[in-house]
């Protein structure tokens, strides 16, 4: 496999990124990596391992930049490391950089997959039971219901191939478990995605996100966001507020130091870098999006999450999982 | 003061709720609490404190019932506490029982304010740095844009009044920090806040919220309750996860019964119950909201939040901003 690494992309870019794609070049030492970017960028290491190349890309989508510059900028670290996927010089993409240019060079460049309105932004967070899926995450803040239904065929496949989970369960993330509860677009969602063959649990709420008895949580881009985010504020204000506590005395401070590989355990539990990143699901391609903080720690799991879904033929299983239920 | 509380209402209903009636009832021991509900629920008790009276209400709404039903439940001690208020034998209502059927009684009794399109409730949430208030997290799930603005109206009487804050910090809640990102709802409705003299902060995260660096926190019913339940089922899902890991060895066990202070603070702080509950936001008499798990010190909270609300004048208050702002 190749694998193109948007080097430029990311808060801690290209540091961290390059960091992180020689681990991968190491981990798998039968794959090629690509690194995509300025030169100058990768001067400081000198030699390359033998798997990892690097393509020239004068260009950079600044994190917080619109969108919309991406049509000026084609010789963008990511638009270029897409480039070479729809031309055959790559087989998947990597990036911690802006997701809307990401996604906007995937859909531009590959394509969308027949019968997907709009690709989705997959996140897999930690639960108490391990990594699940939710989206959309941020691509598509105002969804249409048959949106929603191709979000969850989309994370059926992805948590059967890539979470291997045999039979996943969907659920819709709600303002409540009943039926009835909902705003007008998930009450539709939930008619269209009852009637489906997947495995629907119905509704959920916020606070069943972690239990890790769902697999596969659908909402609409807004939604999906302020979940998450939520959810990391959460973890971040009570980390800060009991570290505030355990060092108020001597004695609490003795008593955290007898505790501090509870805290590791828990700190890698909720680490999100363990996921590395989620494809963009109904591009019709492997294009890993990694958080924008990622460190060289989520890079290499990002590779493996590419590595993974083309050995699995992502790709060609959700196109076919998505034509299979039209016909239905 | 004359507070209703509907002793039928909430998961611990009427126990903890009648506890902290009586609780109130010492700590306002000049004011009177009227207990709502079926004489079965008090008998236990025996004789009542001198400033605390009964009433019968022969139905309950329960929890999950359709809201629909309250017109044919006009027995039901939340209709009857709301009616009493209308009628001007009691200045408030107190109830933890749903808050669909609260909303109703109150909307078809007490009437909106003028300028109002829907009420809204309004939570009142632990952050680092004290209580905030975020609407609207239930009452309206599918919004127009004019209602997040009165929303911002309301929220921002109840954080000078209520919370005791000078010039509320006002925020929408968006899935991005700049004035372009955010849903078709809330980019309408940026446009109108940002028009009016509110002390309007722009969008935020759901990782700002427990930063306590916004007073009023503005969303549709839909999104509200999501961000609240999902940082609530983080909370849980972190806690869970410590435990689990500081009771895996003898040596973790005794750190952790060296710490237990600072666990025990952090829940205080991190407590609902504290804040009690909040005033229906946008009806024309004070109908305050606790949660459906409240206890007794919830129920003894949310009284004085009642008070606070009569004491203040609060719903001419809300009916003068509103009205304020329609003019301008």
């Amino acid at each position: 496999m190749r694998i193109a690494i948007d080097i430029m992309g990311g808060d801690k870019a290209p540091q961290e990124i390059i960091a992180g794609g020689l681990q991968a070049a190491k981990r798998f030492a039968s794959d090629q990596m690509i690194f995509v970017g300025r030169p100058e960028a990768i001067e400081p290491i000198g030699k390359l391992p033998d798997n990892v190349s690097f393509v020239e890309a004068k260009d950079v989508m600044a994190m917080d930049e619109s969108v919309t510059n991406i049509m000026r900028k084609k010789e963008s670290s990511i638009w270029i490391a897409t480039k070479m996927v729809k031309e055959g010089q790559a087989d998947a993409v990597v990036s911690a950089g802006s997701t809307a240019a990401q996604m906007a060079a995937a859909t531009l460049q590959l394509g969308r997959i027949k019968g997907i309105n709009r690709p989705a932004i997959g996140t897999v967070f930690p639960t108490v039971k391990g990594g699940r899926i939710m989206l959309d995450v941020g691509a598509n803040a105002d969804c249409e219901p048959e949106m929603l239904l191709q979000f969850a065929l989309m994370g059926n496949v992805y948590a059967q191939l890539i979470l291997g989970v045999a039979s996943p369960r969907i659920a819709l993330l709600s303002n409540g478990t009943e039926a009835h509860k909902g705003n007008k677009l998930t009450l539709a969602a939930y008619q269209m995605i009852e009637q489906t063959s997947l495995n629907f649990i119905g509704n959920k709420e916020g606070r069943d996100l972690l239990s890790g008895d769902i697999d596969v949580i659908v909402c609409d881009g807004f939604s999906g966001n302020i979940a998450l985010k939520s959810i990391e504020g959460a973890f971040g204000a009570l980390m800060k507020m009991l570290k505030a506590g355990l060092t108020k005395s001597v004695g609490r401070k003795i008593g955290a130091a007898m505790v501090m590989p509870a805290f590791k355990e828990l700190k890698q539990m909720v680490d999100y870098e363990e996921y590395g990143g989620a494809p963009l699901l109904g591009v019709q391609g492997v294009s890993v999006v990694c958080h924008g903080s990622s460190s060289g720690k989520a890079i290499n799991n990002a590779v493996a999450v590419a590595v993974n879904c083309l050995k699995n033929d992502f790709v060609s299983r959700l196109t076919t999982a998505v034509a299979d239920e039209k016909q239905q």
